[in-house]
């Protein structure tokens, strides 16, 4: 529990010593304020994830306390949990403009859309609550209308950035407000809770300018059909596309869900202008000569379902990639999916493309959205506060993140790398590491939330790694005798025509184990059972499927 | 089949559209030479399986005609797959005396030393077929003993580079002797066979001195004790880590099997030099103060199992990481292995170690032992072949490979872009891609060769990520009707002790299913049973576990 006198608490219920599920929480006394409610892609390790989110527990223990969640930005790590909050707890929801845009297009495919309480706010907002006040500040990132927020609580000032750089030359008015952080930063911060996601990386984030001006470049040189994938969430890397293929005489046709419905919902609240004459639809590019053309689409991390995927397999009955054509990748690789990528990469390459791909350096068609090592510092030294919590990034991101702190000027020991649960108590100005509360990973396996849990994801490794045995023994109730003898079924394990010896030798195998019983014990022959079979076929083959023993008693 | 008349056939049963189980063929009329015999570590979405090897049913059916298998280098994708040929084909294997080390070790293990008949050539060997005869040029690369092949065909003159990189300034006498190659060129290259790693990088690859440089800084400014990990084969590297801690009044404790194993080859074969008194054993090193001790180990590749990953969760006996120490990545990942590392780097820096990782061309730790594209270039300028055959790639690397070739003049329709197992025949000395030979992966699961296939890993995938359910109903055989009722055993699916509800309803479902029967159709009533329950479950938790229903007639 975190404290209910009077005091400032802040902690995570994801984000920290990971990237994804980003959940934060502010408490002052009995009043809670959530911060962001991400998902998080599960590794391929978790069999049959498909989700992962925060655990809600202390919020549900707590909820007559929340006054609300308020979300710095639309990115999935920040919104992707929203869902399955809800469905635990009503809160109301505060975020700006294009957040909730897509926040309601998250609720209305989980029909939670009525019940859900939203509140458009801009960065001039003033949200007042009982003992807290937050207001907020513009900041610059890879999606549109980002805010950092201010708690103004007795304690004193608490800042979060959310996700952010500094862009001096923005492609449009998405600019960092340095001014009121600097106003912010002199009226005295207490506690700095900043994000660290590029902290490995030195000097400064380039400018989305710099992608504007290559996109054109490429552009111009193309003669055939255009080919680009980007986030569909960053709108203003799709207005520069959209102005180059303008400047080049070119159609758009967009591909792929996402990139269709948050284009649009870009579109409707004004952060995207696409003149209607340019948008064409798939089916349509036969009357199209390919240099008139740019394809949009979705599919710039891998992902096997996405249109840029199915593309390079030749799988879009439309539209076709050939010889002549020009494929961008105007996104770098999320780590973890190099390997994907790169086998787009190859088919294309394969079909006779050209493919701009890899080192953004190198290429110049994707810059970052998270703050270099000079932004991470800009940061620290606007804002001047008195403690720093580094945040949303793995454990080395948090480390070389303090020690930048460190170089401007806030003591090592003022730095909190905390875990996700751990708890900063602030009282009487000063601040201490001292309880935690429940803060796991939460799984979303189907429509199941939670229900997968160690005991399943073993059994499903063990299964997945070398199959399983069905062992089946009827037996006589009064004596034990064998009624039925074995029967062995296999899956995953060996390939059951060319393996009868095998298999027929562990049935009788089972037979001898059950034999030597007088009665009829069902645990025991299980046990017997399993522990002959393991052995040989441990010996045999040095695998280990799962043996499941059935004794079934007439 | 290869041609059996009297024509040049090239090809290969691995390393084309891939990094990893290298294996090319040569074939003058019916006399057939090997070149390399390399294994392949399994994707991780291969479940269960170790080990990916080359199909060597053309070496099987035509193994009367194999003169030998000659080897580049020790590297395990050149020669992981001897002992699996080995236990099918019996054929004479040439290599160079460091790689016929490697070679012995892998025998010894696999018990076939005995039986093998090993061949020890140098650079200035002369092996004389009956109608091919073999010479060699020395290569640079990360391993010590590198051979480039040059096979005398009646034909012309067949060039197989080996993997390559070209030093100028070696840290060795590992230099390429490009004096040698030229003279090949100049005589003469009817096809070039040369490698593709590192096409897609543009420059040339630095040079091992540079690594040996920032070793010495480093070692310099270290306080504690220092930890480093590289390959253990990268012996050269080995060899200026010794060095750099002699300077520093160092001694070596050498962690991880296969560095304890391949560092003792290397030093018995006179390839690398510790003198005795600079080696401890982990066990005495309480006794050395931390600044006199540099822990050289394997795991620079995240593996979960080796040295680094262990210490860096503190479970090594002997060593511990602690604040103040200093902990080198000698190598970059390989990718795929980012995470791995990442995890590892993590847990060092909470340890409170110095970490020096990432980037090698910011840290200077590692420089690749594959030649960038001014290597490549160079080796085609040398060898000026009339054909040639990129190999040692993914597609995009083959391709970039080809691009360089036209570049340095020769014409694209002379590049040859293999698959597996595609062969091209010269005959008259004109070149001509035409059949194709049995060349895809081959799995090795524990010590299975070839018996997990498609149906297999298609099972365990379905039993990964949803589990499974057996469903056992005990019939009458004369009238179908239910003796016992039905039992359901899940796993891998559900936790069964929180899900009774639902397994009790399945069985509900299996026994009404059953009940419509009037007679014993096992068959029919599985079928039914695997229907309802399919559906019912679906509908409820939107997955798809393996449902196998199991009838026993009594």
């Amino acid at each position: 529990m975190a404290s209910t006198d009077n005091a400032l608490s802040i902690f995570a219920l994801g984000g920290i010593n990971e990237i994804g599920k980003n959940m934060y929480v502010i408490q002052y006394s009995n009043e809670i304020i959530i911060i962001d409610c991400g998902a998080k892609f599960a590794d391929k390790s978790l069999l049959g994830v498909d989700l992962i989110i925060p655990d809600f527990t202390y919020l549900q223990e707590n909820k007559d306390n929340i006054k609300g969640l308020i979300v710095t930005h639309g990115h999935e790590d920040h919104i992707g949990g929203i869902p399955y909050m809800l469905k635990k707890l009503n809160v109301p929801i505060y975020a700006s403009r294009f957040t909730l845009g897509l926040i309601e297009l998250k609720l209305k495919e989980h029909k939670l859309l009525r019940d859900t309480q939203l509140v458009e706010i801009t960065a001039d907002s003033h949200l007042d609550f009982e003992q807290m006040a937050v207001t907020f500040f513009k900041t610059s990132h890879s999606i549109p209308d980002c805010l950092g927020l201010v708690f103004h609580t007795p304690e004193g000032t608490v800042v979060h950035t959310g996700d952010f750089k500094f862009d001096l030359t923005p492609v449009n008015d998405q600019v960092s407000d340095i001014h009121k952080m600097a106003e912010i930063g002199t009226q005295g911060v207490l506690a700095l809770i900043s994000e660290s996601t590029n902290a490995e990386r030195p000097g400064s984030t380039p400018s989305e300018k710099l992608v504007a001006s290559h996109l054109e470049e490429e552009f111009l040189k193309a003669t055939g059909k255009i080919f680009i994938t980007t986030f569909a969430s960053n709108v203003n890397r799709v207005q520069k596309i959209v102005e180059a293929a303008k400047k080049t005489n070119r159609k758009i046709v967009l591909l792929g869900r996402s990139m269709v419905n948050v284009t649009s919902i870009a579109m409707e609240l004004g952060y995207l202008n696409i003149p209607s004459w340019m948008l064409v639809e798939a089916s349509e590019m036969k009357h199209i000569p390919p240099e008139r053309v740019v394809i949009l689409c979705t599919g710039s991390q891998g992902e096997p379902l996405a249109a840029l995927s199915r593309l390079s397999t030749g799988n879009n009955r439309d539209v076709k990639i050939v010889q002549g054509d020009t494929v961008i990748f105007a996104a770098s690789p999320i780590p973890g999916n190099e390997k994907d990528v790169s086998k787009i990469v190859d088919n294309v390459f394969q079909l006779g493309a050209k493919v701009i791909y890899g080192n953004s350096s190198v290429t110049g068609m994707h810059v970052s959205g998270h703050g270099y090592q000079e932004d991470l510092k800009l940061m620290l030294t606007l804002m001047k506060p008195k403690y720093f919590i580094p945040i949303h990034g793995e454990y080395r991101m948090l480390h070389i993140h303090r020690l930048l702190a460190e170089a401007v000027g806030i003591p090592q020991h003022r730095t909190f790398i905390l875990q996700n649960g751990d708890v900063v108590d602030i009282a009487g100005a000063v601040a201490r590491q001292t309880r935690d509360i429940p803060a796991g990973d939460t799984y979303v396996d189907g429509i199941g939330i939670g229900e997968v849990g160690e005991v399943v994801l073993r059994d499903r490794k063990q299964l997945s790694e070398d199959g399983m045995l069905v062992i089946i023994v009827t037996i006589s109730k009064y004596d034990g005798s064998i009624i039925v003898d074995s029967d062995t079924i296999s899956r995953g394990f060996v390939y059951e025509k060319e393996s009868k010896g095998m298999l027929s030798d562990i049935n009788e195998l089972a037979k001898d184990a059950v034999n030597k019983f007088n009665e009829a014990n069902a645990y025991a022959m299980k046990r017997a059972i399993k522990k002959v079979v393991d052995q040989f076929i441990f010996t045999l083959t040095m695998r280990k499927p799962m043996i499941i023993p059935v004794i079934i008693e007439i």
